[in-house]
């Protein structure tokens, strides 16, 4: 099924499009995880209008209901790339491929440098989804890098199907693992090809696997969408959120600053009702 | 007394930056009606996400008890013209002059000459906005006067959800509406209500449905603020929202379309958090 529109991302501004969108009659799908880690864990929210003073668990509930009492659906699966077909693109998911006529981009902006080495190896023993790489390293070791702690559930997964997993955690939390994942807590300074393995160097020992995983909330927008236009992590809009590629939009963090709640909110009413624009530019399908 | 920054407008876009400006600490006045009528009178807001199906009267409350809450005190004024000083602002009010280093419109646009009967009927089965109150007039009659040729797309979304759809265009350009929407050439002289209808009268027979839909491009803010850069009815803004005049700034229906509560405010602090930027770069008063 070919959907009229995909927002990828389920912050501010893809919540915002989702409703837009729902409103106008659009067949929407709407992929990332139930609730955008950056809103619940906020302390306290002074300036969304409307609702003083909120903490960020409050607001991400009141999107979520909304999205309820609009009947919008998330669909957790985490997006890898996304192809630009001509009048319509390809959305590569964990195990699926979806297809919508529109994108719009709601992914929120990496935080965090590539790991030298990173990019230069990316799809060559590294790898951005433990869903889709996970069978290439049935009995074989590897590791993963995880900048949130919603990664632990991917190296849980990974730990049923190779024969060692490490993993890295960049961030503070408690740890949730099976027993037979490994823990090192270093900070990745380079991560290396050496004959069949790939070495991730740091402060502490090398640690060589068959595959490293770095999974972030989210990828660079230039890799998430070959061909787009961006500048630094950021993708470059025009005032009806626009992007270089036709059809594809960008709403909140991604485009840039500040990074405000109510600045992505608005952007992505706005890139909902240029989708709806742009889709009256295409063929109608059979 | 000079103020850091003066807010034109009460409506979501000077709501949302009259609150992130107070929560940076800044010196401000925010002048305008003490309700945005715009909002109060909508009927039903279905995409001001964090806020499900709120009516406008709601939505207003709801900003002006944040208002409150933010310490934010409205002077209602008219402004009538804002005059660039150079490294400050003179806003001439009703009575008096304020003084601002930084001025951001919120004016929204400034429809034309209304019809007779619009402006009492607003709310009341007279929209300005077909996304958010079509839901209303499901397997209803409507009609649209659509003041330029992109109200058309209006029209079309109309005619997906309502029962009849009248269009009456008030430009000469060659039309392209979906074949159900029904095109009526006439100048209406008033609406006015009767029982559960509204009548569109003009020179020609009456046209009775169950709501008005009036569409219209706004005259120019250039009289507002001499000197601003202006296209059509609105403020020609950057992506931070600033204008071509040094320390003004803009947000919401005043800078274009689409006009909708989420991108006002949006847009509000988007301009709020540059107003901060140029006061940094202007030498400290003594």
């Amino acid at each position: 099924m070919r959907y009229d529109v995909a927002i990828i991302g389920t912050g501010p501004g893809g919540v915002s499009a989702a409703l837009t969108l729902k409103n106008r009659g659009k067949n929407i799908i709407m992929i990332g995880s139930k609730q955008s880690a950056k809103v619940s864990k906020a302390h306290a929210i002074m300036n969304y209008p409307g609702l003083p003073n909120v903490t960020g668990a409050q607001l991400a509930d009141a999107f979520s209901k909304h999205l309820e009492v609009a009947g919008v659906e998330i669909t957790e699966d985490r997006v890898s790339t996304i192809y630009d077909m001509g009048d319509f693109f390809g959305i590569q998911g964990g195990n699926e491929m979806y297809e919508a006529s529109a994108v719009i981009l709601a992914t929120g902006v990496v935080t965090g440098k590539a790991i030298p080495g990173e990019d230069a190896l990316l799809g060559n023993g590294v790898s951005y989804c433990a869903t889709c790489d996970a069978p290439l390293y049935k009995g074989k070791d590897v590791a993963v890098i995880g900048y949130s702690k919603k990664e632990e559930e991917e190296a849980a997964f990974l730990s049923e199907v190779c024969a060692n997993v490490t993993y890295i955690p960049m961030y503070k939390e408690e740890l949730d693992l099976p027993e037979s994942v490994k823990v090192v807590n270093v900070k990745p300074t380079e991560i290396a090809k050496e004959d069949t393995k790939r070495i991730i160097k740091s402060e502490g020992d090398d640690i060589a696997v068959d595959c490293v995983f770095v999974l972030r909330d989210a990828i660079s927008p230039g890799q998430l969408v070959p061909g787009l236009e961006t500048e630094g992590a950021h993708v470059v809009v025009k005032r009806d959120m626009s992007t270089n590629i036709k059809g594809c939009f960008a709403c909140g963090d991604i485009t840039g600053l500040p990074y405000q709640y109510v600045k992505s909110a608005g952007e992505g009413n706005v890139a909902a009702l240029s989708a709806v624009t742009y889709l009256a530019t295409l063929p109608k399908q059979a």
